[in-house]
């Protein structure tokens, strides 16, 4: 029987038991933007690593950044090193209204299984250790030496991985690491992605009373939402084009070689107007990959004052609003902060605070690099089509 | 003994009596924004007032308005008839943290009591009934017909109030009628209140997605908070101009009369600083009084996306603002409505949706009219100073 009809066998009779482990790890409501759950669940990544013959360590990150669960193994090729990227926190599940089952607890419907972090991915990891555990099971061991990392800071932008990434540069040398992205497209053409974005998030806030005033006194006192929202305004005009000076400086455009993959990568733009109930998307965009080649300016959050049912005559003592930039080869996260407080002074908005919450660059692949050549073949043998190589993402990962 | 002081000594003996009334009253969540608590409030204020002779009727108000206790006693003298004017209803007690006490229940602490609607207005309601109350024990009737209108309303903008009063407007000939407002100055000098502004008070709303979106794909999606930001800033600018065409077309200026009312009024701007931390008032405003002859545009709340702790890459499909105008004669809040719609559909905002949640026209007694002349004559008899009369207040009253 050849080694692929034989891993596919052992996965189909053993496919329970990994659901069960997921199950498991969804339980965890490792939600990392508000530090919970984090230390059991990186435990429980550790002990499925070691379960696996991986020795491990569960490190920890300075400035009570949450813990890295490292591990290594030994496989029959000592020469190649093969390195896995995780992440074992999730975003937060609100709004919880949305949710058909409860979000940590992994349910089976219409054949597929719904979680938070069934997908982005605690999801990932198991089906990575699923297929390690066919492998293993029918040829006794790992093909090559196997790293692995798994963080739990990556829905938060990852702001302790650098400075850890710098303590153990040594331990770090592989031959290639496979990032958690990648997928099948609707045709069922497999992905391969090259690069992501970098991120910058922010909390705006400006506080500008002492307390929340009676409206009546509007002609007298500052509103804090109305400051937040005469500054949102002088961010990013209604046609899109970002207002902060200097704010594309660095952008490049694609490379000829990034132009040929974009020519052949599907457009994409019918899928996401029908996924979201949209006649056309933003500025017109019919190619979405060629999109992703442009930063944003993204308010994921805003709020002050009343915001229940009904009229309450309050003027906000305070105000926030969440943002997040996406940023391209070649922006710097750290130089956008900077420009971004430079505007909001020159602009009269020097009490809006800026509080840095995720600071990431955009990251690249070489397009002719052996591995990207490698998993294409893989794709191609596996899927029977040729994999589309994505040049750019819209996400971010570290 | 003088009436006054035979008044006062009852007072003196009762007070614990009226202080277990208003703790009853105040126990009650009234908050008309949620419709919470509306029938036992209004079932209470009935009873109190039954207790004291009233023949009283709790009438519904149309299309599920809350209902309306209106009462009438008869008097020593059959020819003047004066109308109390109260509401039962509250603010929403939100922000709960703020609170040193529990919202709804009636606590005394440094000399004051503290509980939602203790000022309010279920405070001066009971203040009233202690003053009738008084006056009945010693005089053995009250001095002339009285009749109440106590309304659930009043912090939503009274939207039943009109229609009602179009029914009901042969039992409401009167010969004066004394409203909620008014106070003492922290000199004790007594003030009258003629005038009050009108508002008009709206929920602006935009859905632009089916859901919630990554904000990987902010390239590709619109985003609701970035709408209302945009339509916002087309409100009104940072210098305080309200940039709705025709906005401020039937403002007038202070009469002569007024002008008169205006120099003698204090300034206020020295004690409205101090509360609220600051060290100018909006715009320099030195004269609190004067500014209220200048309407005004107010974010009361704001909504949209992610608003916990940390970061959650996020578009949101629909953002929302509550926004209260408080308008100067001779506006009106339908006209500012129609030109609201307008602006914003000009200005590209058609996907902006308007929702009225009240709308109430200014009033103004005329400065020189004999209850105003009388009020003053007794404030000055009882506070031994004479009151200040101010034009026209920052609030709004039915």
């Amino acid at each position: 029987m050849p080694i692929f009809d034989a891993v596919d066998d052992y996965i189909s009779e053993h496919i329970r038991d990994w659901m069960g482990e997921l199950r498991a790890l969804c339980a965890i409501p490792s939600v990392s933007a508000r530090h919970e759950a984090i230390d059991p669940c990186a435990e429980l990544v550790s002990r499925m690593l070691e379960r696996r013959g991986f020795a491990t360590q569960v490190t920890p990150t300075a400035d009570g950044g949450h813990p890295i669960v490292f591990g290594r193994a030994a496989g029959a090729n000592r020469s190649r090193k093969l390195l896995f990227y995780n992440h074992y926190d999730v975003q937060p599940p609100e709004p919880l209204d949305l949710w058909q089952s409860p979000p940590f607890d992994l349910t089976e419907r219409d054949g597929s299984v719904f979680a938070r972090g069934s997908k982005d991915d605690k999801g990932e990891f198991v089906c990575r250790l699923a297929a390690l555990d066919a492998v293993r099971a029918v040829t006794g061991t790992y093909p090559c030496d196997i790293t692995w990392l798994a963080e739990g800071e990556e829905e938060v932008g990852s702001p302790h991985l650098p400075a850890w990434i710098d303590q153990h540069e040594s331990e770090l040398k592989v031959d290639a690491a496979i990032w958690e992205e990648g997928g099948i497209e609707v045709d069922e053409t497999p992905i391969v992605r090259l690069g992501a974005r970098g991120l910058l998030y922010v909390e705006l806030s400006v506080k500008v009373l002492a307390r929340d005033a009676h409206s009546g006194q509007a002609n007298l006192l500052p509103n804090a939402a109305w400051r937040l929202a005469w500054a949102l305004a002088w961010l990013k005009a209604p046609n899109e084009k970002i207002m902060i000076p200097g704010f594309y400086d660095a952008v490049r455009p694609p490379t000829p070689r990034e132009e040929e993959l974009l020519r052949e990568a599907p457009k994409g733009a019918a899928e996401v107007m029908e996924e979201f109930g949209l006649k056309e998307l933003l500025g017109g965009v019919t190619d979405v990959n060629r999109a992703y080649f442009t930063p944003t300016c993204n308010i994921a959050g805003i709020g002050a004052g009343y915001q229940g049912e009904g009229s309450k005559t309050v003027i906000p003592a305070a105000a926030m609003a969440k943002l997040d930039f996406r940023l391209v080869p070649d922006q710097d996260p750290h130089d956008i902060h900077a420009k971004l407080r430079r505007h909001l002074d020159e602009r009269g908005f020097g009490d809006v605070q800026i509080e840095v919450l995720g600071a990431e660059r955009p990251g690249l692949t070489d397009a002719d690099a052996p591995v990207v050549k490698l998993v294409a073949e893989i794709g191609e043998e596996i899927y029977g089509k040729k994999p589309r190589i994505t040049p750019l993402t819209g996400g971010t990962t570290p």
